[in-house]
Protein backbone atom coordinates (compact mmCIF):
# COMPACT_ATOMS: atom_id res chain seq x y z
CA UNK A 1 0.00 0.00 0.00
CA UNK A 2 2.75 2.27 1.23
CA UNK A 3 4.73 1.32 -2.00
CA UNK A 4 2.04 1.93 -4.62
CA UNK A 5 1.86 5.17 -2.88
CA UNK A 6 5.39 6.03 -3.35
CA UNK A 7 5.59 4.51 -7.15
CA UNK A 8 2.46 6.79 -7.88
CA UNK A 9 3.46 9.76 -6.57
CA UNK A 10 7.06 9.19 -8.30
CA UNK A 11 5.16 8.27 -11.42
CA UNK A 12 2.78 11.88 -11.82
CA UNK A 13 6.16 14.06 -10.56
CA UNK A 14 8.21 12.55 -12.53
CA UNK A 15 9.06 11.24 -16.63
CA UNK A 16 8.26 7.54 -16.25
CA UNK A 17 8.21 4.90 -19.00
CA UNK A 18 4.51 3.40 -19.69
CA UNK A 19 4.65 0.37 -21.86
CA UNK A 20 2.61 -1.66 -23.45
CA UNK A 21 3.77 -5.38 -23.74
CA UNK A 22 2.38 -7.67 -26.35
CA UNK A 23 3.97 -11.46 -27.47
CA UNK A 24 7.85 -10.40 -26.15
CA UNK A 25 7.33 -6.90 -27.51
CA UNK A 26 6.80 -3.50 -26.12
CA UNK A 27 5.89 -0.40 -26.83
CA UNK A 28 6.60 2.68 -24.30
CA UNK A 29 5.77 6.20 -23.97
CA UNK A 30 7.91 8.68 -21.54
CA UNK A 31 5.17 10.63 -19.15
CA UNK A 32 3.61 11.52 -16.46
CA UNK A 33 0.82 9.95 -14.80
CA UNK A 34 -2.37 12.34 -14.88
CA UNK A 35 -4.91 9.34 -12.96
CA UNK A 36 -5.12 5.46 -12.81
CA UNK A 37 -8.28 4.49 -11.60
CA UNK A 38 -9.64 0.81 -11.56
CA UNK A 39 -13.51 -0.08 -12.33
CA UNK A 40 -15.39 -3.13 -12.02
CA UNK A 41 -14.51 -3.63 -15.70
CA UNK A 42 -10.61 -2.57 -16.22
CA UNK A 43 -7.95 -0.63 -15.37
CA UNK A 44 -8.09 2.75 -16.51
CA UNK A 45 -4.84 4.93 -16.86
CA UNK A 46 -4.08 8.46 -18.35
CA UNK A 47 -1.25 9.69 -18.87
CA UNK A 48 0.59 13.02 -20.30
CA UNK A 49 2.69 11.70 -22.85
CA UNK A 50 6.08 13.69 -24.51
CA UNK A 51 5.50 12.15 -27.80
CA UNK A 52 1.71 11.91 -28.45
CA UNK A 53 0.20 14.36 -25.74
CA UNK A 54 -2.34 12.83 -22.72
CA UNK A 55 -2.79 9.20 -23.51
CA UNK A 56 -4.78 6.75 -22.16
CA UNK A 57 -4.86 2.87 -21.41
CA UNK A 58 -6.98 0.18 -20.34
CA UNK A 59 -5.13 -2.72 -18.98
CA UNK A 60 -2.04 -1.60 -20.13
CA UNK A 61 -2.77 -1.38 -23.21
CA UNK A 62 -3.06 1.76 -25.23
CA UNK A 63 -6.08 2.75 -26.53
CA UNK A 64 -5.98 6.65 -27.96
CA UNK A 65 -3.72 9.59 -27.36
CA UNK A 66 -4.42 13.25 -28.45
CA UNK A 67 -2.20 13.13 -31.42
CA UNK A 68 -3.06 9.35 -32.25
CA UNK A 69 -6.57 9.71 -32.14
CA UNK A 70 -7.99 10.51 -35.51
CA UNK A 71 -5.12 8.37 -37.40
CA UNK A 72 -7.75 5.53 -35.56
CA UNK A 73 -11.06 7.20 -35.47
CA UNK A 74 -11.06 8.70 -39.06
CA UNK A 75 -10.67 5.14 -40.26
CA UNK A 76 -13.37 3.75 -38.51
CA UNK A 77 -15.99 6.68 -39.46
CA UNK A 78 -15.69 7.91 -42.62
CA UNK A 79 -15.38 5.43 -44.60
CA UNK A 80 -18.97 4.47 -44.05
CA UNK A 81 -20.09 7.93 -43.06
CA UNK A 82 -19.39 9.60 -46.25
CA UNK A 83 -20.86 6.31 -48.13
CA UNK A 84 -24.19 4.79 -46.54
CA UNK A 85 -27.81 5.79 -48.02
CA UNK A 86 -28.74 7.44 -44.83
CA UNK A 87 -26.75 8.57 -41.76
CA UNK A 88 -29.53 9.67 -39.63
CA UNK A 89 -29.38 7.46 -36.81
CA UNK A 90 -25.89 5.70 -35.34
CA UNK A 91 -25.53 3.01 -33.13
CA UNK A 92 -21.66 3.22 -31.37
CA UNK A 93 -21.04 0.34 -29.51
CA UNK A 94 -17.38 1.12 -27.30
CA UNK A 95 -16.11 4.57 -28.30
CA UNK A 96 -15.95 5.59 -24.62
CA UNK A 97 -13.15 8.12 -25.25
CA UNK A 98 -15.63 9.84 -27.34
CA UNK A 99 -13.45 10.78 -30.61
CA UNK A 100 -15.66 8.17 -32.85
CA UNK A 101 -18.88 10.57 -31.73
CA UNK A 102 -16.92 13.58 -32.38
CA UNK A 103 -16.22 12.43 -36.20
CA UNK A 104 -19.77 11.34 -36.93
CA UNK A 105 -21.17 14.10 -35.15
CA UNK A 106 -18.94 16.66 -37.68
CA UNK A 107 -22.18 15.59 -40.50
CA UNK A 108 -25.32 17.77 -40.38
CA UNK A 109 -27.39 15.18 -41.46
CA UNK A 110 -26.32 12.77 -38.79
CA UNK A 111 -29.78 13.52 -36.16
CA UNK A 112 -28.85 10.83 -33.29
CA UNK A 113 -25.99 9.39 -32.05
CA UNK A 114 -26.42 5.88 -29.44
CA UNK A 115 -23.41 5.74 -27.96
CA UNK A 116 -23.45 2.15 -25.81
CA UNK A 117 -20.12 1.92 -23.36
CA UNK A 118 -20.14 -0.87 -20.76
CA UNK A 119 -17.62 1.21 -18.29
CA UNK A 120 -19.14 4.52 -17.38
CA UNK A 121 -15.82 5.05 -15.55
CA UNK A 122 -14.23 5.25 -18.83
CA UNK A 123 -16.69 8.09 -20.20
CA UNK A 124 -16.29 9.84 -16.62
CA UNK A 125 -11.75 9.74 -17.30
CA UNK A 126 -11.76 10.78 -20.71
CA UNK A 127 -14.38 13.84 -20.18
CA UNK A 128 -12.53 15.32 -17.69
CA UNK A 129 -8.76 14.17 -18.69
CA UNK A 130 -9.00 13.74 -22.28
CA UNK A 131 -11.85 16.71 -23.25
CA UNK A 132 -10.02 17.24 -26.81
CA UNK A 133 -10.82 13.65 -27.99
CA UNK A 134 -14.80 14.12 -27.52
CA UNK A 135 -14.18 17.68 -28.11
CA UNK A 136 -17.52 19.17 -28.80
CA UNK A 137 -19.30 15.50 -29.17
CA UNK A 138 -20.17 15.81 -25.16
CA UNK A 139 -22.23 19.15 -25.54
CA UNK A 140 -23.97 18.45 -28.73
CA UNK A 141 -27.58 16.90 -27.69
CA UNK A 142 -27.96 14.44 -30.70
CA UNK A 143 -25.49 12.13 -28.69
CA UNK A 144 -27.24 9.68 -26.46
CA UNK A 145 -25.05 7.80 -23.77
CA UNK A 146 -26.31 4.73 -22.35
CA UNK A 147 -24.23 2.32 -20.15
CA UNK A 148 -24.72 -0.76 -20.91
CA UNK A 149 -23.26 -4.25 -22.53
CA UNK A 150 -23.07 -3.66 -25.85
CA UNK A 151 -24.14 -7.52 -26.46
CA UNK A 152 -27.30 -7.23 -24.68
CA UNK A 153 -28.75 -3.67 -26.46
CA UNK A 154 -28.17 -5.07 -30.16
CA UNK A 155 -29.80 -7.87 -28.88
CA UNK A 156 -32.73 -5.95 -27.74
CA UNK A 157 -32.71 -3.69 -30.98
CA UNK A 158 -35.73 -3.89 -33.34
CA UNK A 159 -35.20 -4.30 -36.60
CA UNK A 160 -33.28 -1.99 -39.13
CA UNK A 161 -32.85 0.57 -36.38
CA UNK A 162 -29.88 2.29 -37.51
CA UNK A 163 -27.97 3.16 -40.94
CA UNK A 164 -24.60 3.11 -39.20
CA UNK A 165 -23.56 0.76 -36.52
CA UNK A 166 -19.98 1.02 -35.22
CA UNK A 167 -18.12 -1.04 -33.05
CA UNK A 168 -15.28 0.63 -31.67
CA UNK A 169 -14.60 -1.84 -28.85
CA UNK A 170 -10.69 -3.34 -27.62
CA UNK A 171 -9.31 -6.49 -28.30
CA UNK A 172 -11.63 -9.78 -27.99
CA UNK A 173 -10.05 -10.16 -24.70
CA UNK A 174 -11.66 -9.54 -21.51
CA UNK A 175 -15.01 -6.62 -21.61
CA UNK A 176 -14.49 -6.78 -25.80
CA UNK A 177 -14.25 -10.23 -25.98
CA UNK A 178 -18.51 -10.66 -27.58
CA UNK A 179 -17.91 -7.80 -29.83
CA UNK A 180 -16.24 -10.50 -31.98
CA UNK A 181 -18.83 -12.88 -31.38
CA UNK A 182 -21.45 -14.88 -34.05
CA UNK A 183 -24.69 -13.74 -32.34
CA UNK A 184 -23.48 -10.06 -31.37
CA UNK A 185 -22.90 -9.61 -35.42
CA UNK A 186 -26.01 -11.73 -36.55
CA UNK A 187 -28.15 -9.00 -34.47
CA UNK A 188 -25.72 -5.91 -36.12
CA UNK A 189 -26.82 -7.05 -39.40
CA UNK A 190 -30.61 -7.07 -38.33
CA UNK A 191 -30.45 -4.08 -36.19
CA UNK A 192 -28.74 -2.18 -39.32
CA UNK A 193 -30.92 -1.06 -42.47
CA UNK A 194 -30.72 -1.85 -45.79
CA UNK A 195 -28.49 0.94 -47.58
CA UNK A 196 -26.67 1.20 -43.96
CA UNK A 197 -22.96 0.77 -43.29
CA UNK A 198 -21.45 -1.62 -40.58
CA UNK A 199 -17.90 -0.73 -39.59
CA UNK A 200 -15.65 -2.21 -36.91
CA UNK A 201 -11.95 -2.25 -35.83
CA UNK A 202 -10.58 -5.33 -36.42
CA UNK A 203 -6.79 -5.99 -35.01
CA UNK A 204 -3.46 -5.60 -36.33
CA UNK A 205 -3.21 -8.12 -39.42
CA UNK A 206 0.42 -8.72 -38.30
CA UNK A 207 0.01 -9.47 -34.31
CA UNK A 208 -3.24 -10.74 -34.38
CA UNK A 209 -3.81 -12.40 -37.91
CA UNK A 210 -5.44 -15.12 -37.07
CA UNK A 211 -7.94 -13.23 -35.33
CA UNK A 212 -8.04 -10.65 -37.93
CA UNK A 213 -8.49 -13.22 -40.64
CA UNK A 214 -11.62 -15.30 -38.91
CA UNK A 215 -13.36 -11.70 -37.89
CA UNK A 216 -13.45 -11.03 -41.79
CA UNK A 217 -14.81 -14.35 -42.79
CA UNK A 218 -17.45 -14.32 -39.91
CA UNK A 219 -18.68 -11.07 -41.25
CA UNK A 220 -18.54 -12.19 -44.52
CA UNK A 221 -21.11 -15.21 -43.61
CA UNK A 222 -23.11 -12.13 -42.32
CA UNK A 223 -23.15 -9.32 -44.44
CA UNK A 224 -23.22 -10.42 -48.35
CA UNK A 225 -20.72 -7.46 -48.82
CA UNK A 226 -17.61 -7.43 -46.84
CA UNK A 227 -14.02 -5.94 -46.89
CA UNK A 228 -10.95 -4.69 -44.00
CA UNK A 229 -9.07 -1.60 -44.56
CA UNK A 230 -5.45 -1.37 -43.45
CA UNK A 231 -3.78 1.67 -42.35
CA UNK A 232 -1.75 3.20 -39.51
CA UNK A 233 -2.08 3.61 -36.02
CA UNK A 234 1.32 3.93 -33.94
CA UNK A 235 0.41 3.11 -30.60
CA UNK A 236 -0.95 -0.37 -31.05
CA UNK A 237 0.31 -3.34 -31.22
CA UNK A 238 3.03 -3.49 -34.78
CA UNK A 239 1.47 -0.09 -35.61
CA UNK A 240 -0.05 -1.89 -38.69
CA UNK A 241 -4.27 -2.14 -37.83
CA UNK A 242 -7.65 -2.68 -40.07
CA UNK A 243 -11.21 -2.01 -39.85
CA UNK A 244 -13.73 -4.03 -41.64
CA UNK A 245 -16.87 -2.46 -43.40
CA UNK A 246 -19.90 -4.36 -44.36
CA UNK A 247 -22.99 -3.84 -46.16
CA UNK A 248 -26.03 -5.28 -47.48
CA UNK A 249 -26.54 -4.25 -50.81
CA UNK A 250 -23.44 -3.31 -52.38
CA UNK A 251 -19.78 -2.76 -52.06
CA UNK A 252 -21.16 1.23 -51.02
CA UNK A 253 -18.62 0.96 -48.17
CA UNK A 254 -16.04 2.77 -50.60
CA UNK A 255 -18.23 4.96 -53.02
CA UNK A 256 -17.78 7.94 -51.16
CA UNK A 257 -20.86 10.94 -51.64
CA UNK A 258 -18.88 13.85 -53.32
CA UNK A 259 -21.41 16.33 -50.77
CA UNK A 260 -20.12 14.48 -47.75
CA UNK A 261 -16.46 13.87 -48.88
CA UNK A 262 -16.51 18.23 -49.12
CA UNK A 263 -18.44 18.45 -45.62
CA UNK A 264 -16.36 16.76 -44.18
CA UNK A 265 -12.39 16.90 -45.80
CA UNK A 266 -11.62 19.97 -43.51
CA UNK A 267 -12.02 18.29 -40.44
CA UNK A 268 -9.41 15.20 -41.72
CA UNK A 269 -5.84 15.40 -41.36
CA UNK A 270 -5.57 10.87 -42.12
CA UNK A 271 -8.71 10.33 -44.70
CA UNK A 272 -9.25 11.29 -48.17
CA UNK A 273 -11.01 9.53 -50.49
CA UNK A 274 -7.58 8.85 -51.98
CA UNK A 275 -6.59 7.48 -49.12
CA UNK A 276 -9.40 5.39 -48.20
CA UNK A 277 -9.40 4.05 -51.89
CA UNK A 278 -5.64 2.88 -51.10
CA UNK A 279 -6.30 1.73 -47.60
CA UNK A 280 -8.87 -0.63 -48.77
CA UNK A 281 -6.55 -2.26 -51.40
CA UNK A 282 -3.07 -2.60 -48.89
CA UNK A 283 -3.59 -6.01 -48.59
CA UNK A 284 -0.03 -7.80 -48.34
CA UNK A 285 0.48 -10.52 -50.83
CA UNK A 286 0.69 -13.48 -47.92
CA UNK A 287 -2.83 -11.83 -46.59
CA UNK A 288 -4.58 -12.07 -49.65
CA UNK A 289 -4.18 -15.43 -50.25
CA UNK A 290 -4.67 -16.43 -46.39
CA UNK A 291 -8.13 -14.75 -46.70
CA UNK A 292 -9.14 -15.74 -50.23
CA UNK A 293 -8.14 -19.71 -48.74
CA UNK B 1 35.10 -3.19 -17.88
CA UNK B 2 34.03 -6.33 -15.12
CA UNK B 3 30.70 -4.49 -15.08
CA UNK B 4 29.95 -4.55 -19.07
CA UNK B 5 31.38 -8.29 -19.09
CA UNK B 6 29.05 -9.54 -16.15
CA UNK B 7 26.15 -7.30 -18.08
CA UNK B 8 26.78 -9.01 -21.65
CA UNK B 9 26.73 -12.40 -19.91
CA UNK B 10 23.06 -11.80 -18.48
CA UNK B 11 22.14 -10.46 -22.20
CA UNK B 12 23.49 -13.60 -23.48
CA UNK B 13 22.36 -16.11 -20.91
CA UNK B 14 18.88 -14.71 -19.97
CA UNK B 15 15.96 -13.00 -21.93
CA UNK B 16 16.51 -9.16 -21.97
CA UNK B 17 14.52 -6.35 -23.46
CA UNK B 18 16.22 -4.71 -26.06
CA UNK B 19 14.98 -1.30 -27.06
CA UNK B 20 15.10 1.50 -29.38
CA UNK B 21 14.88 4.86 -27.73
CA UNK B 22 13.04 7.50 -30.35
CA UNK B 23 11.46 11.02 -29.47
CA UNK B 24 10.37 9.81 -25.66
CA UNK B 25 9.26 6.64 -27.17
CA UNK B 26 10.74 3.38 -27.39
CA UNK B 27 9.54 0.11 -28.89
CA UNK B 28 11.24 -3.09 -27.36
CA UNK B 29 12.27 -6.86 -28.38
CA UNK B 30 12.73 -9.26 -25.76
CA UNK B 31 15.58 -12.35 -26.33
CA UNK B 32 19.37 -13.05 -25.94
CA UNK B 33 22.26 -10.79 -27.18
CA UNK B 34 23.90 -12.86 -29.98
CA UNK B 35 27.05 -10.41 -30.52
CA UNK B 36 28.00 -6.87 -30.23
CA UNK B 37 30.68 -5.41 -31.93
CA UNK B 38 31.71 -1.76 -31.99
CA UNK B 39 33.10 -1.27 -35.75
CA UNK B 40 34.68 2.35 -36.80
CA UNK B 41 31.38 3.39 -38.09
CA UNK B 42 29.14 2.20 -35.27
CA UNK B 43 28.29 -0.43 -32.59
CA UNK B 44 26.35 -3.40 -34.23
CA UNK B 45 24.20 -5.78 -31.92
CA UNK B 46 22.80 -9.16 -33.07
CA UNK B 47 19.90 -10.45 -30.86
CA UNK B 48 18.04 -13.54 -30.69
CA UNK B 49 14.32 -12.14 -30.20
CA UNK B 50 11.53 -14.38 -29.04
CA UNK B 51 8.74 -12.44 -31.64
CA UNK B 52 10.76 -11.91 -34.78
CA UNK B 53 14.01 -14.07 -34.88
CA UNK B 54 17.11 -12.99 -35.33
CA UNK B 55 17.36 -9.14 -35.38
CA UNK B 56 20.09 -6.44 -36.26
CA UNK B 57 20.71 -2.87 -34.37
CA UNK B 58 23.19 -0.72 -35.83
CA UNK B 59 23.84 2.15 -32.85
CA UNK B 60 20.59 0.84 -31.07
CA UNK B 61 18.19 1.30 -34.09
CA UNK B 62 16.60 -1.46 -35.42
CA UNK B 63 17.57 -2.26 -39.02
CA UNK B 64 16.14 -5.67 -39.58
CA UNK B 65 14.90 -9.23 -38.67
CA UNK B 66 14.67 -12.54 -39.77
CA UNK B 67 10.80 -11.76 -39.91
CA UNK B 68 10.19 -8.13 -40.86
CA UNK B 69 13.12 -8.34 -43.41
CA UNK B 70 10.70 -8.92 -46.07
CA UNK B 71 8.06 -5.90 -45.36
CA UNK B 72 11.21 -3.76 -45.91
CA UNK B 73 13.37 -5.14 -48.60
CA UNK B 74 10.42 -5.85 -50.87
CA UNK B 75 9.16 -2.96 -50.51
CA UNK B 76 12.71 -1.02 -51.66
CA UNK B 77 13.49 -3.41 -54.30
CA UNK B 78 10.70 -4.75 -56.15
CA UNK B 79 8.69 -1.33 -57.53
CA UNK B 80 11.83 -0.59 -59.27
CA UNK B 81 12.77 -4.09 -60.55
CA UNK B 82 9.57 -4.74 -61.96
CA UNK B 83 8.84 -1.61 -63.52
CA UNK B 84 12.82 -0.59 -64.70
CA UNK B 85 13.28 -0.64 -68.59
CA UNK B 86 16.07 -2.84 -68.21
CA UNK B 87 17.59 -4.30 -65.30
CA UNK B 88 21.00 -5.68 -65.83
CA UNK B 89 23.84 -3.69 -63.84
CA UNK B 90 22.52 -2.72 -60.39
CA UNK B 91 24.05 -0.37 -57.89
CA UNK B 92 22.96 -0.99 -53.76
CA UNK B 93 24.53 1.91 -51.42
CA UNK B 94 24.29 0.23 -47.95
CA UNK B 95 22.23 -2.91 -48.13
CA UNK B 96 24.71 -4.41 -45.73
CA UNK B 97 22.58 -7.01 -44.18
CA UNK B 98 21.97 -8.58 -47.69
CA UNK B 99 18.58 -8.72 -47.79
CA UNK B 100 18.00 -6.11 -50.54
CA UNK B 101 20.78 -7.89 -52.67
CA UNK B 102 18.80 -11.25 -52.37
CA UNK B 103 15.53 -9.59 -53.52
CA UNK B 104 17.02 -8.33 -56.57
CA UNK B 105 19.07 -12.04 -57.16
CA UNK B 106 15.54 -13.32 -57.77
CA UNK B 107 15.38 -11.63 -61.30
CA UNK B 108 17.03 -13.69 -64.00
CA UNK B 109 17.91 -10.27 -66.17
CA UNK B 110 19.99 -9.08 -63.47
CA UNK B 111 23.59 -9.46 -64.32
CA UNK B 112 25.78 -7.67 -62.36
CA UNK B 113 25.31 -6.10 -58.46
CA UNK B 114 27.69 -3.21 -57.01
CA UNK B 115 26.75 -3.71 -53.15
CA UNK B 116 28.66 -0.56 -51.54
CA UNK B 117 28.88 -0.98 -48.28
CA UNK B 118 30.61 1.45 -45.49
CA UNK B 119 30.75 -0.98 -43.02
CA UNK B 120 32.60 -4.26 -44.04
CA UNK B 121 31.94 -5.50 -40.25
CA UNK B 122 27.95 -5.19 -40.62
CA UNK B 123 28.37 -7.64 -43.97
CA UNK B 124 30.45 -9.69 -41.97
CA UNK B 125 28.18 -10.31 -38.92
CA UNK B 126 25.16 -10.60 -41.28
CA UNK B 127 26.89 -13.22 -43.32
CA UNK B 128 27.38 -15.21 -39.95
CA UNK B 129 24.61 -14.72 -37.69
CA UNK B 130 22.05 -13.39 -40.08
CA UNK B 131 22.66 -16.25 -43.49
CA UNK B 132 18.93 -16.09 -43.89
CA UNK B 133 18.78 -12.62 -44.58
CA UNK B 134 21.21 -12.16 -47.48
CA UNK B 135 20.49 -15.85 -48.13
CA UNK B 136 21.61 -17.00 -51.58
CA UNK B 137 22.71 -13.54 -52.15
CA UNK B 138 26.33 -14.14 -50.61
CA UNK B 139 27.03 -17.28 -52.78
CA UNK B 140 25.83 -15.43 -56.22
CA UNK B 141 28.94 -14.54 -58.40
CA UNK B 142 26.38 -11.79 -59.98
CA UNK B 143 26.85 -10.03 -56.01
CA UNK B 144 30.27 -7.62 -56.11
CA UNK B 145 30.90 -6.36 -52.78
CA UNK B 146 32.74 -3.02 -52.60
CA UNK B 147 33.40 -1.11 -48.95
CA UNK B 148 33.69 2.01 -49.64
CA UNK B 149 31.74 5.19 -48.81
CA UNK B 150 28.79 5.44 -51.06
CA UNK B 151 29.29 8.96 -51.22
CA UNK B 152 32.82 8.53 -53.22
CA UNK B 153 31.13 5.61 -55.22
CA UNK B 154 28.71 7.80 -57.06
CA UNK B 155 30.91 10.56 -57.65
CA UNK B 156 33.60 8.03 -59.30
CA UNK B 157 31.45 6.45 -61.43
CA UNK B 158 30.72 7.11 -65.33
CA UNK B 159 27.25 8.29 -66.64
CA UNK B 160 24.86 5.70 -67.57
CA UNK B 161 26.08 3.21 -65.33
CA UNK B 162 23.21 1.89 -64.04
CA UNK B 163 19.78 0.50 -65.20
CA UNK B 164 18.99 0.87 -61.04
CA UNK B 165 20.21 2.91 -58.45
CA UNK B 166 19.33 1.61 -54.43
CA UNK B 167 19.93 3.43 -51.64
CA UNK B 168 19.39 1.21 -48.46
CA UNK B 169 20.59 3.10 -45.66
CA UNK B 170 20.07 4.52 -42.19
CA UNK B 171 18.79 7.37 -40.84
CA UNK B 172 20.22 10.46 -42.03
CA UNK B 173 22.88 11.01 -38.72
CA UNK B 174 26.08 9.35 -38.58
CA UNK B 175 27.23 7.53 -41.62
CA UNK B 176 24.48 7.58 -43.54
CA UNK B 177 24.29 11.52 -43.28
CA UNK B 178 25.72 12.01 -47.25
CA UNK B 179 22.82 9.85 -48.79
CA UNK B 180 20.52 12.60 -48.06
CA UNK B 181 22.60 15.35 -49.78
CA UNK B 182 21.95 16.84 -53.02
CA UNK B 183 25.03 16.25 -54.22
CA UNK B 184 25.06 12.38 -53.73
CA UNK B 185 21.53 12.17 -55.41
CA UNK B 186 22.64 14.15 -58.23
CA UNK B 187 25.26 11.66 -58.65
CA UNK B 188 22.85 8.77 -58.56
CA UNK B 189 20.83 10.68 -60.94
CA UNK B 190 23.59 10.89 -63.81
CA UNK B 191 24.93 7.47 -63.09
CA UNK B 192 21.46 6.43 -64.01
CA UNK B 193 20.49 5.08 -67.51
CA UNK B 194 17.17 6.82 -69.03
CA UNK B 195 15.21 4.51 -68.66
CA UNK B 196 16.30 3.60 -65.32
CA UNK B 197 15.06 3.79 -61.99
CA UNK B 198 16.15 5.11 -58.43
CA UNK B 199 15.01 3.88 -55.28
CA UNK B 200 15.79 4.57 -51.71
CA UNK B 201 13.97 4.26 -47.81
CA UNK B 202 13.15 7.44 -46.85
CA UNK B 203 11.98 7.38 -43.86
CA UNK B 204 8.80 7.60 -40.92
CA UNK B 205 6.60 10.03 -42.82
CA UNK B 206 5.28 10.29 -39.04
CA UNK B 207 8.28 10.18 -36.89
CA UNK B 208 10.45 11.86 -39.81
CA UNK B 209 7.99 14.50 -41.37
CA UNK B 210 10.67 16.73 -42.04
CA UNK B 211 13.38 14.70 -43.37
CA UNK B 212 11.01 13.19 -45.40
CA UNK B 213 9.17 15.74 -47.26
CA UNK B 214 12.18 17.38 -47.38
CA UNK B 215 13.85 14.29 -49.49
CA UNK B 216 11.03 14.10 -51.64
CA UNK B 217 11.45 17.79 -52.71
CA UNK B 218 14.94 17.33 -53.28
CA UNK B 219 14.39 14.13 -55.19
CA UNK B 220 12.22 16.20 -57.28
CA UNK B 221 14.14 18.63 -58.72
CA UNK B 222 16.56 16.09 -59.93
CA UNK B 223 14.37 13.66 -61.57
CA UNK B 224 11.61 14.51 -63.26
CA UNK B 225 9.23 12.03 -62.06
CA UNK B 226 9.37 10.78 -58.44
CA UNK B 227 6.73 9.54 -56.03
CA UNK B 228 6.50 8.08 -52.02
CA UNK B 229 5.51 4.74 -50.68
CA UNK B 230 3.94 4.16 -47.89
CA UNK B 231 4.54 0.63 -45.71
CA UNK B 232 4.64 -0.82 -42.41
CA UNK B 233 7.89 -1.69 -40.74
CA UNK B 234 7.12 -3.01 -37.41
CA UNK B 235 10.52 -2.78 -35.87
CA UNK B 236 11.15 0.74 -37.04
CA UNK B 237 9.73 3.88 -34.95
CA UNK B 238 6.05 4.09 -35.43
CA UNK B 239 6.30 1.25 -37.53
CA UNK B 240 4.78 3.34 -40.57
CA UNK B 241 7.47 3.89 -43.21
CA UNK B 242 8.30 5.11 -46.48
CA UNK B 243 10.35 4.61 -49.19
CA UNK B 244 10.60 7.21 -52.66
CA UNK B 245 11.46 6.03 -56.17
CA UNK B 246 12.27 7.85 -58.86
CA UNK B 247 12.45 8.00 -63.42
CA UNK B 248 14.00 10.43 -65.83
CA UNK B 249 11.33 9.81 -68.53
CA UNK B 250 8.10 8.64 -67.11
CA UNK B 251 6.44 7.75 -63.68
CA UNK B 252 7.67 4.22 -64.47
CA UNK B 253 7.94 2.78 -61.39
CA UNK B 254 4.37 2.29 -60.88
CA UNK B 255 4.08 0.28 -63.96
CA UNK B 256 5.55 -3.28 -63.05
CA UNK B 257 5.74 -5.80 -66.48
CA UNK B 258 3.84 -8.80 -66.78
CA UNK B 259 6.50 -10.86 -66.97
CA UNK B 260 8.78 -10.05 -64.02
CA UNK B 261 5.75 -9.74 -62.21
CA UNK B 262 5.16 -13.55 -62.68
CA UNK B 263 8.97 -14.37 -62.22
CA UNK B 264 9.07 -12.72 -59.00
CA UNK B 265 5.36 -12.95 -57.54
CA UNK B 266 6.13 -16.71 -55.94
CA UNK B 267 9.25 -15.49 -53.92
CA UNK B 268 6.60 -12.26 -52.10
CA UNK B 269 4.97 -12.28 -48.69
CA UNK B 270 4.16 -8.58 -48.80
CA UNK B 271 4.68 -7.06 -52.38
CA UNK B 272 1.89 -7.90 -55.25
CA UNK B 273 0.99 -5.02 -57.75
CA UNK B 274 -2.12 -4.59 -55.92
CA UNK B 275 -0.43 -4.17 -52.76
CA UNK B 276 2.18 -1.51 -54.60
CA UNK B 277 -0.25 0.60 -56.33
CA UNK B 278 -1.99 0.89 -52.82
CA UNK B 279 1.18 1.70 -51.17
CA UNK B 280 1.78 4.76 -53.62
CA UNK B 281 -1.50 6.09 -52.79
CA UNK B 282 -1.88 5.43 -49.03
CA UNK B 283 -1.01 9.24 -48.57
CA UNK B 284 -2.77 10.90 -45.34
CA UNK B 285 -4.47 13.56 -46.07
CA UNK B 286 -2.58 16.15 -43.94
CA UNK B 287 0.63 15.10 -45.41
CA UNK B 288 -0.56 15.47 -49.14
CA UNK B 289 -1.09 18.67 -48.42
CA UNK B 290 2.36 19.38 -46.92
CA UNK B 291 3.57 17.93 -49.87
CA UNK B 292 2.28 20.12 -52.39
CA UNK B 293 2.74 23.25 -50.42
Amino acid sequence: MILSIIKNFIKKRFDYWFDEYHNNSRFGLKGKLIVEKTSAIQKITIIESLLYGKSLLLNNCWMTAELQEKQYHECLVHPALTSSEEIEKILIIGGGDGGTAKQCLFYKEVQRIDLVEIDNLVIKLSKKYLPSIGGKAWFDKRLHIKIEDGCKWVENCQDNSYDIVIIDGSDPIGAAEGLFNKIFLQNCSRILKDGGIFAMQSESPERFEKVHIETLKLIRTIFKYADPLYGHVSIYPSGYWSWIFGAKDTRRYNKPKEKRVKEISKFCEVWSPRWQNAAFNLITASLEKKINQ
